[in-house]
């Protein structure tokens, strides 16, 4: 592929985790799918050494976009780095600063906070400065975006500069592809083409006896297992459709079983199907307590398909709530195959649904006991054609058994809903 | 300070966002609390020239650790470059080979698959190429992990080869830190305090305008904003503990009002109370569906407070198992200070709870009206005291409006809780 880009991700708080850097790998997708390579992503802290060591370890792409360290604290530095790097200091851009003021005194009126433009107006200057001859790409937040070309007379490449939050950074985006130098750079990028394809209930080890006999020149394989479900990801040239086709021919040949996506997610899938056939779907859960409930809502207009859930995680929020017999609970334990049908059941007659789902399990770390031990889940599934249960012992954290026991039941529900493999 | 470390992530699902990476920044964090000081975390994909540049980037570091590319398949190819860059070619290290197939027979037979070691062999023998004159890391998954000297006679740095699975990787991590060779390159390591601030209802450009006038020798100070918190982490050598005691005045005579914690989160303090006073809590939500509950149920041992909670989507829901009485939705309307006044109620009084919280709002991207646009929430929480309504326009998209909103109830618990700066 003829153009490379880079990408450096400032700020100590993504260095150390504090926050999770969304955004490099969104440009790096953005980058991918316009046909340019991306090589790698560097997430520096707020150091100037090191910002610089960055960009000059990118100095021989054809694009770098930096994201962050554009806001008023001392801490955020990236303009003036840059600026120095790409031989261009910086300076005020006076109708920048009276611009940025404008937002800031509207921003902290709005807060109810009385507005004191002298205590700002070094931030507001700062985030003013602007290295000599980069184009200035509006403010979606506070922070303008830069677009700072090589040294004047020099070679390397434009650095593009955005803000941190993702919000601002995403807005941003199309100005800084418009933008003409940006385009110039981008010239003789080549079209990639990326398929999906996504199995459940296989192992990563089968796939790799699968693929290991085939040559597959031309398309780069990424594959990627993830609560339970292996996801391989093809990038190629439009040139290499045909090795494409052949590969996922092998696919299904091999894993037909176990495939049940050549592109959708399976939140795609159920949210189409329950969309399709008008139905409608409830969850009753307890030791995920909200986190399906939650994720089936994450969609846009899910509220057509969800009515609802109970986060059931005291016993008398079982019965009261959901109507889990006592008696059941008395025998089996909250713990159960029983219980689990009881609480897929309430959900469906409490919300009046089409379909209920309910969990329950012992996501530890404590609580565990010889004959349930912790990572045990129990989950049902009950739609107008009757139930289908499920009971795993789910590896690891008490986070990974929640978050597994909820793909778990995404797959109950695509199961139940569409066929495809078993969940 | 003295020893400096940097990390390599790979892995093209990394790369382009498909899986988030939290390995870098939990070993940039761990590093930097042992006293290691990390210039950065490079995330590349699954191609030799991008991680033989990377691992090149790196080579006046005292060590590099890298993340990723030790599973069975074609595009895991860390180990052998690894090697190669330490000019330590691979090996095939029988042992380690019948070890890891040992794990592979195992854990087929567990999901009830046929084992067939002949389809698997292949990638058993790929994750048993170990570099000459490494050590090997017992796998926690299948996959062992290496520690690789510098080439013989040569000088650079101790490379640690860690799984990418966040389990396998941070439980793989004593055992790399035990090592020798890395216990030598770690040498002269000096101690590292960190100290964090928290302030709720204050702007990112106040605090810019009190820190600007202060020097603050030997302090490295990073601020941060996220989900309307600001969060003030600083790191210092024991030598700075004055300045930093100074530091800590000056932000409470400025923003003491603001400022929340010195130490725990949101929802270590909203934890501790609830579990100190022996209150129960219980959650009714519409717009954030499940988020709040789960949120409180993320910590171990959370079921002696939390009872549960209704994610009432639907109108009928908030009728039928919270109560909200139907002229009130019908004279107000769902999204309104009434339905969160009358969702708390609810969900207090049906799960018995202590406290109760409420809240219903428009996440959008649809739904919104000129009297009540996206983003508007309103929230209520109700203790044996009394209640706290809030009503808010959020700005952001339909997952920033519903995380926001969870964080907002969790000050609104903080403050119901234990007083402090108004949620």
């Amino acid at each position: 592929m003829g153009v490379r880009a880079g990408i450096v991700v400032t700020g100590t708080e993504v260095l150390t985790g504090r926050v999770t850097d969304r955004n490099g790998p969104w440009l790096a997708e953005q980058l991918r799918l316009l046909g340019v390579d991306v090589g790698g992503v560097l997430v520096v802290g707020d150091r100037p050494d090191d910002l610089r060591a960055a960009l000059r370890f990118l100095s021989t792409e054809d694009v770098v976009i930096t994201t962050g360290g554009l806001g008023p604290t001392a801490d955020d530095l990236t303009a003036e780095i840059v600026g120095d790097v790409q031989g261009r200091p910086v300076e005020l851009d006076a109708e920048l600063e009276r611009h940025v003021a404008g937002i800031i005194e509207r921003l902290m009126r709005g807060r109810g906070l009385r507005a004191d433009p002298e205590a700002t107006a070094a931030g507001v200057r700062k985030q003013a400065m602007v290295p000599a001859g980069a184009t200035v790409l509006p403010p979606v937040g506070t922070a303008p975006g830069l677009v700072v070309p090589p040294p004047e007379g020099g070679t390397g490449p434009v650095v593009v500069v955005l803000p941190g939050p993702p919000s601002e950074l995403q807005g941003m985006w199309p100005a800084a592809l418009a933008d003409e130098q940006v385009q110039r750079a981008l010239a003789g990028r080549s079209e990639l083409r990326q398929e999906t394809v996504r199995l459940w209930g296989t192992l990563e080890s089968e796939l790799a006896a699968t693929l290991r006999g085939y040559e597959l020149p031309g398309l780069e394989v990424t594959t990627c297992l993830r609560d339970g479900e292996l996801e391989i990801v093809t990038r190629y040239g439009p040139e290499a459709q045909p090795e494409y086709d052949r590969l996922l021919g092998v696919l299904r040949e091999a894993h037909g079983e176990h495939l049940f996506s050549t592109g959708p997610t399976v939140d795609d899938l159920v949210a189409g199907a329950l969309a399709d056939h008008g139905l409608t779907v409830a969850t009753a859960e307890s030791c995920t307590s909200g986190l399906l409930v939650a994720r089936l809502t994450e969609r846009p207009g899910s509220s057509a398909w969800v009515l609802g859930g109970v986060a059931s995680y005291a016993n008398s929020a079982k019965e009261a709530l959901v109507g889990v017999p006592g008696e059941v609970l008395a025998e089996f334990g909250a713990v159960s195959t029983q219980v689990a049908a009881a609480l897929a059941e309430g959900a469906r007659e409490r919300f009046g649904a089409d379909v209920g789902i309910g969990i329950t399990g012992i996501a530890g770390p404590g609580g565990g006991t010889p004959d349930k031990p912790v990572g045990t889940v129990h989950l049902c599934v009950v739609g107008p054609d009757g139930r289908q249960p499920r009971s795993v012992v789910l590896p690891g954290s008490r986070s990974a058994v929640r978050q597994r026991s909820v793909t778990l039941a995404m797959h109950m529900l695509r199961q139940l809903l569409l066929g495809g493999p078993p969940a």
